[in-house]
């Protein structure tokens, strides 16, 4: 569906605990909605399988990325199971400004700094069917240990406070319906009052 | 798409002036989403060709509706270019109680007497693309004079400053378009956080 001329881009977060199934639903919502800018984020964690550099994360060493908090030119950054995880700023508003939405995938630390700072942004929380189905694919994914896994789910019941705090909570239990969602979200926060008012004659 | 099971139906008020082509639109949202109650209004103005009693509207009596007012029976009511317009309340209610979504079309004065009485209702207003094209529309369907046509284009003037009391705003330049947005409004709010609260395991 065509969008219709925006005045400025829409931030969007993303959260969802670890073995959710974000990065899938990301790719089939980025599939059908080419439109949007992905901002790849930075982080100190080694890369996993099948993980590239600038495509799933930016990886960086730690003394690189403590450099670019002191430089100030992160948006946000947390700490995440002895990792660093952040947002560059600039290619973020750049896009804002060009009228591009801009999707970001970050944890529950992370969004509660883009929501003091940028309070239009848009927060989703994707979450499993159930914490049984997050235990056996965080288990499937064959990435992780026991105890790390164990540390995840922890870790899960932890985020799960914080989801009142975001605007939408998506459950994906089927990759397809999610991205649906989201796409829907995305349309319907388009058609805010407040973002169209531009195009009314005369008001 | 599947819907999942709510604690509460949604109430969805649609409003927009005269010619905008809200019934077209009304008809093709209906047409997609067959789970959809759409309530039928009650008014004393007499039904255009093709419109039938219970379908477009409940066409009653002046004295029958003001019976209804006194009785406590509506949610809303408003006079409206000489005709009272309103909605009963009783079906609503046990539409919304029993987990359906209900949509209302009802004007501006109507719409905010629900927002009044329902603070959790969805309000969507839908525009032509421009007046120029709302006065072709007005013209085209033949069944009003220049006067009571200059009358619908002055009163939609008068409408059109109550747009920022609505959520939503949606342009009816294309049907299929401004049905497939207000769907997506309506997967949007159910997948608000607020509503989804139930799904969430141990918060």
């Amino acid at each position: 569906m065509a969008l219709r001329k925006k005045a400025k881009g829409q931030l969007i977060v993303l959260s969802g605990p670890s073995g959710v199934g974000k990065s899938t639903v990301i790719a089939e919502l980025l599939g059908q909605r080419q439109d949007i800018h992905f901002s790849v984020s930075f982080t100190t964690r080694k890369p996993r399988v099948g993980e590239a550099n600038g495509v799933n994360y930016n990886f960086v060493e730690r003394d690189e990325f403590e450099r670019m908090i002191a430089d100030g030119e992160l948006l946000e950054h947390a700490e995440y199971v002895n990792n660093y995880y952040g947002t560059s700023l600039k290619v973020i508003q750049e896009k804002l400004d060009a009228g591009i939405d801009v999707l970001l995938d970050i944890e529950v630390q992370g969004a509660a700094k883009v929501r003091s700072k940028c309070p239009d942004a848009v927060l989703i929380f994707i979450i499993p069917p159930s914490f049984e189905e997050l235990s056996r694919r965080l288990r499937g994914r064959n990435t992780d240990s026991e105890e790390v896994i164990a540390g995840r789910l922890q870790k899960a019941r932890e985020e799960y406070k914080q989801i009142p705090k975001y605007d939408y909570l998506v459950v994906n239990d089927k990759v397809s319906a999610a991205a649906e969602e989201i796409i829907s979200i995305l349309i319907a926060e388009d058609c805010r009052t407040k973002n169209r008012i531009h195009l009314i004659e005369g008001v």
